[in-house]
């Protein structure tokens, strides 16, 4: 597929960025630890995964400081689909047919539910391909929209591919579009405009459950299960746990616009930034720390900044506070995270931009991942703001098998590790759905 | 790795064989009803694993005379894993995560038993690769031998890979090496010669269970299980079964040194011929029909005969009966399978040898597969007879993903055709499985 996410072109020969490297050395031993407990890692996750199933689908962003690797967002309706690597369209093929089996073992067929009104096109062509893999799966697979379509609207894509997007109709307690009612609804919808009661008390299984929409999630739990997992792991395999996780904070109720709750902010971004300092000092990290302030509930980093000052969150402008104020589907903020910075020292050669993993689990399985390449943003911003211009460069490996002969940070270990740290933030994310949907051995969404 | 199976080199550039021009219109056909039938097949699949698990793991030679795509072996504990594409390790590697969490969910490590009194270079680096998979998997994995060492014994391997067969040592109910006893035994003996007393009632799990080597089946029954599977899946796709299915006639014991009944043989073989010449004759297929007959226990291709006329079977002189009546590890024949032989019509284009695609599968997954690239047979003899020499091709694709757009006979699309012709055997393996050790609902052998 031709990209078109920017003008800017990679250099086909360029696979994989390069961590700064004055930070070398700290990644090769944190990767060094986790390749030669690979056999630990992997009993350890098969362990867990039996005690909490995996929740259908998700990706997560990591960020690689050198010093420090760690989950920043994890996304339970993933899109970016079509930014993964093709040849590894067998191992998505195998975990979607595992993950079915789990949640709705008679499937025939499914029926997407993809987020509202949005004509974005990198959206739509990840929608083709998540229909595409469903089909290659051996599915049929329709996709609804939440809209009022009279009809079915067509969206030629720019790969080439037409997208179509059927008017859905409930009929009982069953969601069809045009006679087709199959037995699982794949939503791909985060809900952060809350839950839609069209999807309430389905017959139908729906995968994820809607609990797992932001309507209900919590950041802020979601990075607790992943601080104690990461507490665990890292005992495991003898490694300091702030390797592998941001710090976090929480601030309880915070209106930006009335500007209340600003004190509390004010003082415990002064607490995590001097416990970042403290940490550098340690560790001898020579990097200015900085927090990340971002809402407590929601995606596409609306409502999110970052401060390297205690003042920066006080001297807001109406502007700035208006932006965290509202996030996506113009939901208020009311509770906020704030979470230790964590930098991005991986760049291309070539053209030195910032690039950011993102890798793709499916089930239990890391099933691919791509580098989020950002043409324009620093080391310390957030690439998944508004309009951020990114180039996808998908994995040419897998994350799935390391390489004990190699060096720990060949590509295919690096890789390997990345989907260790993802799988982690997926396993906290087993714990969410466990808390919100219920005890798995009583409502069995995996085996 | 280099390729050591024969001088024979392969042309890099030569990624699959070529079927004969004039058969090519019938197997488009096949393959055009499998292609567009795939939702339906799948789906049939789904329902299938469901009610009867798949064993452990498997490899499957098919055939393919463009008219007809059948299985001509299917091994259940199989070899040459060092012959498919390290592409697809990590759908090895998944796949070996589910069939280990099917069989026995908290294993953390395994011990492989191999065949015994094995030399054969080729089935040592299969066994390497078998447990360098395993690791991959994350389990540690160790070989244990059923031969009276001392010691561990060293092999070195033409890859360049030191391979260890180590003692094994049985306490109590368990079997261990080393002061290593997992609780996952995966058995890579085919029990030719009779089952082993000190895999006799374990505490550990046994993968494949013991009652699937050549001991307890019988190819009658696994092509008999074929035969209707492959009648159910040819009515869902509306194609006449025979295109899919080697016909099979029995005929009770037979001694061949003692020369008793081998009337019947005849009698048989003739009828079998007549029924292939029927069919041909319906088909305007113009090719010579011909029989094979083989030991209805064993492998190894010892014990195999072709004919093309009735006469054949009688006319043997005392070398050939000899070899009849000699079975892998000495093994009687009791009871011989009249089957319809199957041409291979598909030849490198390079140098015109016969090729045969093998597949492999781990639990109901199709994981890779090769071409046994035969460098002196014929197209209408047995490929796996001892001493053939063959050149493995590796699948350059999964079988996994069919491609609806492409043309039917696409390398991409006839793979994916192999991988449902395989699991119709592996699932006909499914109920000798379910028939010789219980009714999996019972003791789950899989979800």
């Amino acid at each position: 597929m031709p990209n078109h996410h920017s003008a800017l072109q990679i250099d086909s020969n360029e696979t994989s960025p390069e961590l700064e490297s004055h930070y070398c050395g700290p990644l090769l031993r944190i990767e060094s630890h986790i390749i030669e407990s690979r056999r630990r890692i992997e009993t350890w996750f098969r362990e867990q995964w039996r005690r909490t199933p995996a929740p259908f689908y998700s990706s997560v962003d990591l960020r690689n400081a050198g010093y420090k690797l760690g989950p920043v967002d994890t996304n339970l309706f993933p899109a970016g689909f079509n930014n993964l690597n093709h040849s590894f369209d067998p191992l998505v093929v195998h975990a979607i047919q595992s993950a079915v089996e789990h949640a709705c073992p008679d499937a025939r067929g499914m029926l997407i539910i993809p987020e509202r009104h949005t004509r974005n096109q990198f959206y739509l062509e990840s929608l083709a391909t998540m229909a595409e893999l469903f089909e290659l799966a051996g599915f049929e697979t329709r996709i609804g929209s939440l809209e009022p379509l009279g009809e079915p609207a067509h969206f030629k894509l720019p790969s080439g591919r037409t997208l179509t997007q059927h008017p859905i109709h409930r009929e009982g307690r069953r969601l069809e579009v045009d006679g087709f009612s199959p037995c699982t609804i794949v939503l791909n919808n985060d809900l952060s405009g809350g839950r839609e009661e069209i999807l309430d008390d389905l017959e139908q299984t729906v995968v994820p459950p809607t609990a797992l929409g932001w309507w209900r999630r919590s950041k802020f739990d979601h990075f607790s299960h992943y601080q104690s997992l990461a507490h665990e792991l890292a005992e495991l395999i003898d490694l300091d746990p702030w390797h592998l996780a941001p710090m976090i904070l929480d601030c309880g109720q915070i209106d930006f616009m009335k500007r209340e709750g600003e004190t509390c902010l004010q003082e415990k971004v002064g607490e995590m930034l001097a416990a970042i300092q403290k940490k550098y000092d340690e560790l001898e990290i020579k990097e200015k720390p900085f927090v990340v302030i971002k809402a407590d509930a929601g995606t596409y980093g609306m409502g999110v900044m970052m401060a390297q000052s205690p003042e920066e969150v006080t001297g807001l402008n109406r502007k700035q506070r208006t932006r965290m104020a509202a996030s996506k589907d113009g939901r208020n903020i009311n509770r906020v995270l704030i979470q230790e910075g964590i930098y991005s020292f991986e760049r291309l050669g070539s053209s030195g931009h910032v690039a950011e993993p993102v890798l793709y689990m499916i089930d239990r399985h890391v099933v691919g991942g791509f580098y989020r390449v950002h043409t324009k943003k620093g080391q310390s911003e957030n690439l998944n703001s508004p309009g951020a211009e990114f180039v996808p460069l998908p994995f040419t490996q897998s994350c799935v098998t390391p390489a004990p002969d190699a060096s720990p940070d060949s590509d295919q270990n690096r890789l390997y590790c990345y989907g260790v740290v993802a799988r982690l933030a997926l396993l906290a994310a087993a714990r969410e759905q466990r808390d919100l949907v219920g005890d798995p051995s009583e409502n069995p969404v995996a085996d």
